[in-house]
């Protein structure tokens, strides 16, 4: 099988894996090229013009192995480079933000929508203005939540852990007030938090994972444009990082729920 | 007056501005010229490899300046650069490593010291090193505690909230099991939660902060080289990133402690 076939998926470092588990659930015959810019992690805090440069080489690695189509799985880089991206490839592209609004639209029944983020995310208002767009009369409930990333990658994800529970309730509370029923977590590392968030959240709030809702929209998107693999096999995902790929296992094992067979490149991400 | 009078000083990131605080009131008639590299930070995540890299390049911005001094204001980049760093520079240089490992040495009665620091700091085992080195019978415990700097970064540093409270006490419970009676702050992000960890392990356990050490040592040896400044004027100090600037001025005012007149430029790190 050719590269060709495959469907390539980038983040700004590995949080991406939770929308690779995603892809590997709702397309099991895909083959996934998936790049990590570990070398370069995190985005979040970064201007828009680095994000923007950084997202276009990421894009450039991917296509440098001939991908049918490119996934950022990354709300940074959905927010803020999805424009630059959408025009400039030549394969379709999808970034998280479009198919999580949609179906955040869909699912909510009161119109209260809230959406956490890293910082660029959520200044971005990308999500905002999307939802707005879609239905000018949902209100929109926007909080950047800086601490999660950095607890996710520390392995504090615990919903009983004291420290967990505390970063949770400073950031969600407010969302909390305004009574929202469905919560948008925009970022790929925030899924691993899912139990934590759901539990002070309460089970009346529906929380909508990006990396789901792109999976879902990138296999409607392929299956329209007849470029879904024909090959009945489960196929090996191949995973490329710009640092070195020490410990890459553990964290891939967390963020894709498995361990699973796979293969670990590093590669000079500054030639792209 | 050329910038040869110039003490070069550099961090990761911004951190290293808790030292040029300590260079500001020891050394107040230098002219300092720093180096945040907030386009590439962190470093303390990243391989061995990529910060010695990173940090040779950071060394020849400061020198492409004809700094007479270069100063790695990063317990990572000392720890794990240092020795590359002293090999290859035509100046004097010094990490934040052997002056606080100095100090701790003199100070501590019961010989029992902590070091905490980034997870690379840590694993490098460098301070350690230094102060068993310096002399054997200490006993030397070290604590990783990657949460502080985003801690740090997002403000949340008060002594009263609850998730310092409980991030700190998370870290330095099994250091304050032990004992100890000097505790290294091994990072330059560490003197913002100053108060806050004191409170922690209380009034007995003495906390050396790296960036006064390392200023207190850098005067000693330019005034043993004679390349101490003769300008009787308060200088302003120069600051360069590799990222925008934007907020900047937020960041350095708490870090600096003050708000200060200042320049602040953008540079591109990787033409070095």
């Amino acid at each position: 099988m050719s590269s060709r076939d495959a469907i390539g998926v980038f983040d700004s470092g590995l949080g991406g894996l939770t929308a690779v588990k995603e892809f590997l659930r709702v397309l099991p015959n895909e083959k996934i090229i998936y790049f990590g810019d570990t070398g370069r992690v995190p985005y979040g805090t970064r201007s828009r013009d680095t994000i923007r440069k950084y997202a276009f080489q990421d894009a450039q690695f991917l296509l440098s192995h001939n991908v049918k189509m490119v996934v950022a799985a990354c709300g940074t880089v959905s927010s803020v480079a999805g424009d630059l991206l959408r025009e400039k490839l030549a394969v379709p592209y999808t970034g998280v933000v479009n198919p999580t609004a949609y179906t955040a639209v869909r699912v909510t029944k009161n119109r209260r929508v809230g959406i956490i983020g890293t910082a660029a995310t959520v200044n971005s208002h990308s999500y905002k203005l999307r939802l707005q767009k879609l239905n000018p009369e949902i209100k929109v409930f926007e909080q950047a939540c800086p601490l999660f990333v950095p607890l996710v990658e520390n392995g504090i994800i615990d919903p009983r852990d004291v420290i967990t529970q505390s970063v949770v309730a400073r950031y969600l509370d407010p969302l909390r007030d305004q009574g929202i029923d469905t919560l948008i977590l925009g970022c790929t590392h925030f899924p691993i938090l899912r139990e934590a968030i759901s539990d002070f959240m309460g089970e009346k709030v529906r929380l909508i994972d990006s990396g789901l809702e792109t999976a879902v929209y990138a296999a409607k998107v392929l299956r329209e444009q007849d470029l879904l693999s024909d090959n009945p096999n489960e196929q090996t995902p191949e995973f490329f990082v710009s640092d070195t790929p020490d410990g890459f296992k553990n964290v891939a094992g967390l963020f894709l729920g498995r361990d699973m067979e796979h293969t670990v490149t590093q590669i000079d991400i500054e030639q792209y």
